[in-house]
């Protein structure tokens, strides 16, 4: 079954200025998803936002020498038509299309919410990836504002309903006593690297202490909440807060957890209005950017 | 000597400008409430904003001399304790302090999404209220995006829910089939007063055709939704729609419509972020003040 | 030779919300070109503004009854690949793509900046069409800051390219002495209708005016220079200048002024920066959709 | 004594794009003072603005034919050198500059808060000159938060300081009990045309009832507070008001006022924080530019 | 029934979320001064948008384990009703208000300009106070602008006027020639650690080197003027200036130097319209959660 | 010849509030180009912009004790008057005026794009300047978009046309293929120190590592592209790229690398529409006055 047979609105952009090639391995998809009921405000305009920070931004890595993504060509296959103020139908057509584009390559999604994540993760789940999660927050509420699907308890969720082997927060700095209790009750799965820990670790060893958690994983997924990073780089969230990480902890934690294993990836939370500079958009751009660029070298090595 | 004595403001703020009578009949209640599960934008700023607008307006009134809003000290009562995405409790709220607040004088509520007005016109229901509804839309919609309670349908469920007996619209212009096929079946209760019908009548033929609509009504409940107005003057709100009503329009009709009949009003959909200039809150602002000081005249020339 | 050929990137929109129906006569086709040399500001993100605006509007017209934008289901064809910087390669573009277009049905491009339509009437030259340009400005310069080809000198250039029988201005109100007395040199061809001739006759009788003006006119094109608005209902365009257009006076005039023999059409200049709430966005939309509903209603009835 | 002796900082300026005549009769001067004590917001910014939206400016008149601004090339002779927060000694500086100014043409001042033009009244006094007060308000307060000369007190101190036969208010709306009491009066000084005289009358015989008003007057001064002006036209003043006037009515109104006793007048309140689309600043520049052809042609006239 | 039993919040605002305790021993306080004599831009509009901020903050502490707001439930009083432009009557007010606060607990301040501090210090001035003071700036200049009371002197003022045994600067960096001779002739009082001092010292010895000056003090006052912080993490302050404190520096001292004789607080200078993500908002809010859980922590520890 | 007789608009302010001396050694020069054809956004409103930070700031400096700008009193010298679209005109007029600047004292420029230091270059050609340029981009591209001066290419054609020893990139990390093969074709010439090798090296030994390679330099240029430094920091420019300086490492680098032998310098690309904060002006005049400063006291060391 072809995409244009699911839920895909075609694409008409080319990712960072460069010709999308139709038998790229890398699959960009867009959820302008953000659950409100109604036109306008919010993430739902992040990724057309985070595409056109990308039309700015050069193509090399921070990371990693003679690499560029015009190697990898990476293609936008557009967005997933949501269903806007349904969030059990969206996240039941994310999950078919992540699950098409899955088949053929490396899902790259862009939100939207963070929600949108529990429909990857679904779509993965026979993969048993584990995960790791930039955010500020944990998401682990078990229920918000009377919720039980939404931005502050998916990963909640995503832990009864898929097989998530370890659960790696990174930045995480912002909880209430009943998360940080639930966290705490799981710690054979869930570990946090909160702002000191990469104070007092370093991000080196921050990444190497990531990879011995993630040694007897199959298969990895990386969700980046923009909120992980300070108000001060990604001031375009749903909910700043204070403490986050530095772009070049976050970028170069993100280029060493990245490897031939990873079988999906996201970022998310990018709110456009509260982005006036566009710095958030391109910060998130650049996070796609060196992951790609991450797996690409580590499939090429991985396959020599 | 208790805090009270000192200078901290306990009730939220003098509306205007200014020191709210606590036995003045005018109640003014904010219910920032815009139905979206997260922090952040909406119109759950609007009571804000158009507080903050009614603080640089004189109190004086645009069609009747000397009388000033000082003449009636309205009090603000401060904002609904609103429940976050649980529309239903949240309109069980907003109709329990309606109620209330309609036992004592004139409740004047400031929204929020246009949701809202349904709570009071259930709390008004024994009053059997026509109503007069500022909009550029007809949201009469049966269900919209899967809501059957939101923004686009409240006003059929209040049809349903309320006996309304007469139902007229002012400056509505954008509607679905679906709307106008409803509307046109009810035109025993429905009048609607579009763009072309100020422009051929005038609104002081319309403002004199909708007060003989209202002949038989024993009382009236005003709703102003603010993109009534044309985006030019009421850029922030939800949905810009071309061609709506300017300012002398809509106050000129709002201080004719208004009378001692009136047991309620409101003005909603107020949406700060995108008001930069802070023209549309005080405009919205305007509204409440033309429409206290025409109903206190009205009273007072009745009661004597 | 298909679309898909030519410069075209491919649409991932509805437009208006509407699904297109791929035998549509009506091509929505965008021209992001701004002309300045580098990443960022202008016109070039119009497009997608008048395409995230139309989305909140309802598809009704305001001036024809019972017909709605689904009758046309419109198909938004996405944007032609410009060559940033590179003017005369991209009105060679321009021009291929509205070409085919017109073979198909009717062509409706949204600027960018006003020097795209010198393409768009290249293209459609053998018909010989007569234009009305609703603009503040006579774009008839020739030369400005050394440009002989730019927003401020296109229409000069349109003359001496394209056999244009009649050019009607409406709205204009801005030039320089030079383009003045270049206009009363060709009466015979142009003719405006400023400001002080919309208050004088006011719109019905300037409609008409237009009208008999163009009674021998075989074919029609339509441009709309979003400035011809005033600024406060437009104020995101390039160069606000007050004194403009009401929105019922230009889409009445639109309304009056399209029929049968339109044979393409466009909006340009619409500038997001400048446009925080929307409103320049939502107008061009509606320009659009009255355009293309009378347009249709126009071919049934000659078709009758 | 030149200019340079006195507070003015050299201009760096052409206005609308003009060379300045070094000789012209028209003299611009921008006091970019708002009594804020400190760095940044307000109207201290109104002069660079105006200066700016001048440049993207044709030269031409809305109602005077075949007179360009480059017939007058006014001379813009940079800032009065305001001393913050010391209102005393920066009114005594606008006056001593005013003074200078008018002994070469005539003064055109850009603001700047509305207190500025006390300074200007000053400098002009022994020329008993007739007030015409384009203004949302009245500005008569006798004391306002403490203050004996602020923006809401300044032309209660006008009339206590300098000789002024007629004081004519256009597009007053917003008073106080206080205000009104006081300018009634004074109503053989004192005339007030509002919203309504302007609906009623229109502006054709508002400007003939003004000219009548004035015909005794030997000189005129014309000062132009923003806020007159529609918060959809002029967001960006300190305080919007609703239902002020259009750009037609006012610009009209200033074309037909202006004639050859006009012997100063400014522009003031444009606060450019709340126009992020600029149109305050451009409608403030046509008043300046409409007001400056007009005395031109009316110099030419008289001196025939 | 009266309306505190129903749904409406009678004291302005729960702060961070939490229900505040009538019983709390900590009280906040805003003061919506900022000295301009006119409605509008400035800090006056900074103790709601801190409290809009924290409402979207969770309740845990970045520095002490198991502790969250809701344990010290702070009672938000609303704001003191400042007297716009009378500087010395609203420092009466404020000293009033902070003294009848801190004889029922910790008087928690946000500003507002950094003046309003000077009335807090003076109602402590019997405890002579110790005071910590986050700001890129010294304020004590003796004059500025002409005014002996300002932003710019206050600290000066407060030397003169209160015991003061001890001054420690924190994140200074800009300053006059004649502000530094100042401070250095009072080198027994005054210390400054600059930006070289916590790059040379790193932030665990400035917090050392802090509170061994502070070993003799019996009570402590701490004042932050988010202009302390960089332009990056806090741009909404009245006067950015390169090279503040990185949001953890602050925090952590904040955390470390706060202990139980902490007798009162604030933070000043958040000016929203400079603040278009609400960073600085939220970083400020930030500030006084971790001053509350500390100072509670304390106070338990010491009372044990 | 004067300067009056060149292609500069006369100076109307003191930079950073000090009255200028016209004997300084100082000469400030605004270039506001950004090569677009039209009027309105970009870093043409840079050097304003940048003069009104300035004005907020205080005069001390970061790094040197007890020198305060006003012992330097820099002159500003206005704008030069650019040709607008006219790149080869525009660099003739920036290289006449820099040439008689430098005649004069040290060239100060505050650009406008980046285009404009080719000018300035060539202004200083016969002194063989070594260049030292902080940016994120390498600007090496022999064509882009089809330009071959423009701000992507400049820095080619600069090596192309002066004669420059050594050319030293502080913050470059984002290039394409073709400009990092260019670069390593010249290391002899060239060499880059990107974020890592601040990060593994410390801004310290980067500092001593640059003055290293210009110890064979007989005269150095200094040219700072904002984009140098993180969006964070600087969000108001062309093209953010993560993982910038921070403002201590690039003022810093700037206040070591700077001595006597400098002959010209500049900060150009900041663009006040994506700097709401104005944090991105203030840090670039923080640039210049730290590099002046520097100057100062070198050369006042060296003549000694
Ligand atoms: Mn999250
Ligand atoms: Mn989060
Ligand atoms: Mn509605
Ligand atoms: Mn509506
Ligand atoms: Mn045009
Ligand atoms: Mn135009
Ligand atoms: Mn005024
Ligand atoms: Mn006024
Ligand atoms: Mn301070
Ligand atoms: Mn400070
Ligand atoms: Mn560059
Ligand atoms: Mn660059």
């Amino acid at each position: 079954m072809g995409l244009g047979r699911l839920y895909i609105t075609t694409a008409n952009r080319q990712f960072a200025g460069i010709e999308g090639n139709p038998k790229s391995k890398y699959r960009i998809i867009g959820v302008p998803y953000d659950s409100t009921t109604s036109f306008r405000p919010g993430t739902r305009f992040g990724p057309d936002a985070v595409r056109l920070a990308a039309a700015g931004l050069e193509s090399n890595s921070a990371f990693i020498k003679d690499v560029y993504l015009e190697d990898l060509s990476p293609l936008d296959e557009g967005d997933v038509a949501v269903s806007i103020g349904d969030t059990g139908e969206t996240l039941a057509r994310v999950e078919a299309v992540v699950r098409e584009l899955a088949s053929a390559g490396l899902p790259v999604m862009i939100g939207g919410e963070h929600t949108v994540t529990l429909g990857a993760l679904r779509a993965l789940a026979d993969r048993k990836p584990c995960v790791v999660m930039f955010d500020a927050h944990l998401d682990l509420r078990n229920e918000y504002l009377g919720l039980k699907v939404g931005h502050a308890t998916f990963m909640r969720r995503a832990l009864e309903q898929v097989n998530i082997p370890r659960l790696i927060y990174i930045g995480a700095r912002a909880f209430s006593r009943e998360e940080l209790e639930f966290a705490r009750s799981k710690d054979n799965i869930i570990t946090i690297f909160g702002p000191s820990d990469l104070i007092t670790l370093g991000p080196i060893n921050v990444a190497s202490n990531v990879l011995s958690a993630l040694k007897s994983c199959e298969s990895t997924y990386l969700t980046v909440d923009m909120d992980a990073f300070d108000p001060a780089y990604a001031p375009g969230v749903g909910n700043p807060e204070p403490l986050g990480l530095a772009p070049y902890e976050g970028l170069y934690l993100v280029s060493r957890i990245v490897d031939e294993r990873l079988i999906g990836m996201d970022v998310v939370e990018v709110s456009p209005h509260y982005d006036p500079g566009g710095g958030t958009a391109a910060l998130a751009a650049k996070v796609l950017i060196e992951a790609m660029l991450k797996h690409y070298v580590s499939r090429a090595k991985a396959s020599r």
